[in-house]
């Protein structure tokens, strides 16, 4: 079947502003000092004008986690063996992995989707299996992904935004897992921000200074080689992203397309939202940042996305952990928003003037 | 009545050395690369040998919010007029006000102690009242509390901690409301940590530059009045703190005591736990920190205080809403430490060494 990416040129949906306004104006006359709840105000007003309501909420939470193996890790740049990657996956399955865990304690619906890894986990309930190849080839050498497989990932990101569409979910997380690919998302993130790899690398799941300084060298050695296709977003995506980095990248853009707010995860996460946001300007009105990564160079890919993540706990784990670590703010925000009284009602004096 | 406070020489519990170590090595094979859960892991740890068990827990919240009027607030050194501390203490027992919605949202027990404010609220569900005096006392003039209300407001608090520790609450929040109150726990904290007004002092519920300036000559007046006595924390509670503050305080030893963890809210709260680990040593193994306020002087308590908060999301509230804001990150933490899978049980492939 040829894959088509033709939907990636569909506009982003514009959030509501009449809907920002109502909310910017029920904020000033809640019974609180102005700005006294910080970014939870911030945080309500953006949900209602991109929920288009006067009464935003975050009860119904879809998380998709993309896994897929990656070719690089033959350079021994990850602290894991390759075979994590499909271990894992069971381990998702089964509802032994952080995001398993963090999905029950929200109510949240978490779906995996396996996108090629080189230990085959076997079908699993739960689990959808593309099957795109035992992991991406290894970007030092060649590209990372045919033409067809990018666009197979990015069309199995668009479907996952789709099926939680179809839930009525009223916020998207995409997660990922795949050993080695905090080097590709460095990889990623230096082309598109025309950075160097010393700036970006960092430990990832636990390398020491030489594995990093190996990393460093590893992704400088994969820009050498795609040096002349990388002003491209898709070309860079292509040749030096990943399965589930793609797959993301893919679901990001359907969300803003189909309207549908994205609370964005750490690193790897952040990553694919600089690629959707390249690849479809306007996806940025959709993103919410859930937190700053351990992972170092994530200030600068925040800092390109104008982003001001909610937390900052020193996590670096991946999966969209980070992300539903910070869905109880969301709903906190909203329920503040939608519950408490205004002056008026409460018969409370306001400040003087 | 004659008030005793000699319960205040009673020590602190000792947190569980072997559940913090059992907790610490657990932490250490659950699925996910060592440390990756940042603060998350050592908040489970905290709260294993805080409540000396493998399997801590958050789900029983009790959230005491402790109101009061100040006599300094005649100074001009508050945005709001002083009729709201009576209005809003309304606004907490029928449901309106912030920390109302966050009870709500938490499950959590919702309590309201009046000390005594200017203009009485009258019996209201869910208020209890203590009727200390309409106000404390001008302090630029005078001592805030007589000993006598001192030693009501500190039992007062103790008593509230005594209610949650009955309900076999898990975590302990106490929040606060009195117009003005930034002004006495300014004063109280630059008694207690012999700096500066200027240093500490900002525009609370929102003063301007000439409101903050104006704030800064109060309390400097106040220090030089109180000079002689303040290097006794209990002297200086009462001479510059307030009804609330001191019953904060109380409440924060008698937890200590008691063995229950207290959530510690912003900037009023901290200049309580301060003055409550210096009545007291040993408290502060009992306090986890919520939120870094957006009063500046926050971060010279959090720093005197050794804390290491878990928010930073520009809240300057209180009512204990910073803290509640907080709780579902102590429970995240909980789940994860609790449910996730190890290594072994997962069948997922170790660090390579």
């Amino acid at each position: 079947m040829t894959q088509t990416i033709a939907w990636l040129q569909v506009l982003a949906a514009t959030p509501s502003a009449s809907a920002r306004r109502n909310a910017e104006a029920r904020q000033q006359i809640l019974t609180k000092p102005p700005g006294a709840l910080g970014q939870l105000e911030a945080l309500a007003i953006h949900l209602a004008a991109l929920q288009s309501t006067a009464q935003p909420r975050v009860e119904r939470v879809y998380i998709a986690v993309f896994a897929g193996d990656h070719g690089v890790a033959a350079e021994g740049v990850s602290a894991f063996p390759q075979a994590v990657t499909g271990e894992m996956i069971r381990n998702f399955a089964r509802g032994g992995a952080a995001i398993s865990v963090l999905a029950r304690q929200l109510g949240a619906t978490l779906e995996v989707i396996n996108l090629g890894t080189v230990n085959n986990p076997g079908p699993l309930d739960g689990v959808k299996n593309y099957h795109l190849g035992a992991g991406t080839a290894n970007f030092t050498l060649e590209p990372a992904m045919s033409e067809h497989q990018l666009a197979c990932a990015l069309n199995a990101g668009r479907h996952a935004a789709e099926r939680a569409k179809l839930t009525i979910a009223q916020l998207f997380i995409g997660g990922e897992m795949g050993i080695a690919n905090t080097t590709a998302a460095t990889a990623l993130a230096c082309a598109l921000l025309d950075a160097a790899p010393e700036k970006l690398a960092g430990p990832g799941t636990g390398l020491d200074a030489n594995g990093v300084a190996r990393k460093v060298e590893v992704i400088r050695r994969a820009l050498n080689l795609h040096n002349n296709h990388l002003t491209s977003p898709l070309e860079a995506l292509r040749r030096v992203g990943g399965f589930e980095i793609a797959a993301l990248a893919g679901s990001y853009i359907a969300c803003a397309q189909m309207g549908l707010p994205v609370l964005v995860d750490g690193f790897i996460a952040s990553s694919a939202a600089l690629a959707a946001t390249r690849l479809r300007p306007g996806v940025e009105d959709w993103l919410l940042f859930s937190h700053a990564s351990a992972e170092p160079g994530h200030r600068a890919m925040l800092t390109a996305l104008g982003a001001q993540p909610l937390l900052d706990l020193g996590m670096r784990l991946g999966e969209g952990s980070g992300a539903a670590t910070a869905v109880p703010l969301l709903r906190i925000a909203c329920a503040l928003h939608n519950e408490m009284a205004t002056f008026t009602e409460a018969g409370v004096s306001e400040k003087a003037s």
